[in-house]
């Protein structure tokens, strides 16, 4: 890989060049996005080799194109690019739902759409934008690919290879599968999280409950700080499984309710049991991994 | 207060005893336990000046009594007490509910009730037994006391000044105020919590949905990790407020999956900006204090 083009040099792109710089001194890499400021900040902090408002002028010999700029982008971005996409050119992204960045692509690229590789970087922090990236955001992270049946194998082994270069650990899946995982692990929890933060916050006696709340609370509600914007994206672009997820752990509520309403203290334990080692035996396995 | 008697000397009971030796050097305090391990240990670490089985003997003379057990013995202790409690007693406990411990209380010790102070101290950490205890867990923290109508005013001022010893920061209430906002920002936190865990871990994929949950997984789901007898018993100690909380949540939930359905993008975007704005300016005014 001798160009790259990334589409937002925020966070999730920003950390992508920086790593790729690290392990690779010779890719060149051009930044392109909306926002002047942070193009020159990307320059300035030399996470980009070149910052580009014209998009010819960036893919113009171009390798690999990531997608990195918020989801709501992407189609306009895939419009954007489909007429100067040459037959050598790799593209992905790095959204956080897959099948409907995969329906997009196939709809906007056509023929090309084998050349689109479908990928979602497990990882994050709290800041965003150019000055927050960090060149080993992705160490030891996971990041899923999901091709279509449509896909060039070479482009997924380009994209797979690109993100294991920043040290990150690469699986590959049906989108429909990514979508599943991440409505259960993720956007379940964010949902939950909001929800509670919103039915006490809406209350008169908010500001009483918020001045007890504790370090359970904190934890429990972080992710309730998260952008609002980015979810409800997140939310409608995976709302399918997103529902399915709703209605298992309306099931799983209703069912608790039912075994203290019962008084069937033995099984509510038992239940509190089962989640507790689900938890604990989790943590001892993957602290390592996502310590950051 | 000369001599000060605690009922289990784990975390609660031993970081008491540590702050109220470092503010006050002359109190003498007895640790009462079931566990002869635990009491050597909380010898042995300074905790407290005088290990006791026999409760006759770390009774008598005693200024202050303070059950920091776990909440289960609260009952038998107050009956194995209750002979031996004179008038210039002050009785208290730490438990997490506070109308169940105040009836039981209130039947068991009858006309000495008057010398009973509930309170709940909101501290906490990951670590229990007698070697987790720390002379500054209560510095800054809340500590909830729950006087009934009955209740001494001189005995409730012995226990306030106590915890401010310590640091706290001491509040008053009814315990139905104190359940209620506890049910609300702890115990429905907890079941939920457990209800995400139990009900991932137990299908059939919970091994690759666990192997890509991240940080945000990792930090709702903390609180999941917590002790199952525990909580079990806290749930039926605080059922009634409880039940309260899980309808509404319920609700709630039900409006965010009806939104979702509905594709009403801009109520949910203005229901996660609520909830986001709440916790961050939450995140701002208390991070200080619970920042162990």
């Amino acid at each position: 890989m001798n160009k790259l083009v990334i589409f937002g040099v925020g966070l999730i792109g920003g950390s992508l060049a920086l790593a790729l710089k690290q392990s690779n001194a010779n890719v060149r890499i051009v930044g392109v996005g909306r926002n002047p400021d942070s193009l020159s900040e990307a320059l300035r902090l030399n996470i980009i080799d070149q910052a580009e408002i014209d998009v010819k002028a960036a893919l113009s010999n171009a390798d690999v194109i990531v997608l990195a700029a918020p989801v709501a982008q992407t189609q306009p971005i895939l419009t954007n690019i489909k007429p100067l996409i040459t037959p050598n050119m790799v593209i992905t992204d790095a959204g956080s739902t897959k099948c409907d960045v995969l329906n997009y692509a196939n709809s906007i690229l056509g023929e090309q759409f084998c050349q689109f590789v479908g990928g979602h970087p497990i990882a994050g922090a709290e800041k965003s934008g150019p000055s927050a990236a960090m060149a080993n955001l992705y160490q030891n992270k996971n990041v899923i690919l999901t091709p279509a049946n449509q896909t060039n194998s070479n482009a997924i082994n380009v994209v797979k290879s690109m993100w294991e270069q920043c040290g990150a650990i690469v699986s590959t899946m049906p989108a429909e599968t990514h979508d599943g995982i991440f409505a259960a692990v993720s956007h379940l929890p964010h949902l939950l999280a909001f929800a509670l933060v919103d039915d006490l916050a809406s209350r008169p006696n908010a500001e009483q409950l918020f001045s007890f709340a504790a370090s359970g609370f904190r934890d429990f509600t972080r992710i309730a700080g998260s952008h609002p914007e980015m979810w409800r994206d997140i939310s409608f672009a995976n709302k399918a499984a997103l529902l399915n997820e709703i209605q298992a752990f309306q099931t799983e509520l209703e069912t608790i309710k039912q075994l203290l309403q019962d008084e069937n203290s033995t099984a509510l334990e038992a239940l509190f049991l089962r989640a507790s080692q689900a938890r604990n035996q989790w943590a001892k396995t993957k602290q390592a991994q996502i310590s950051q």
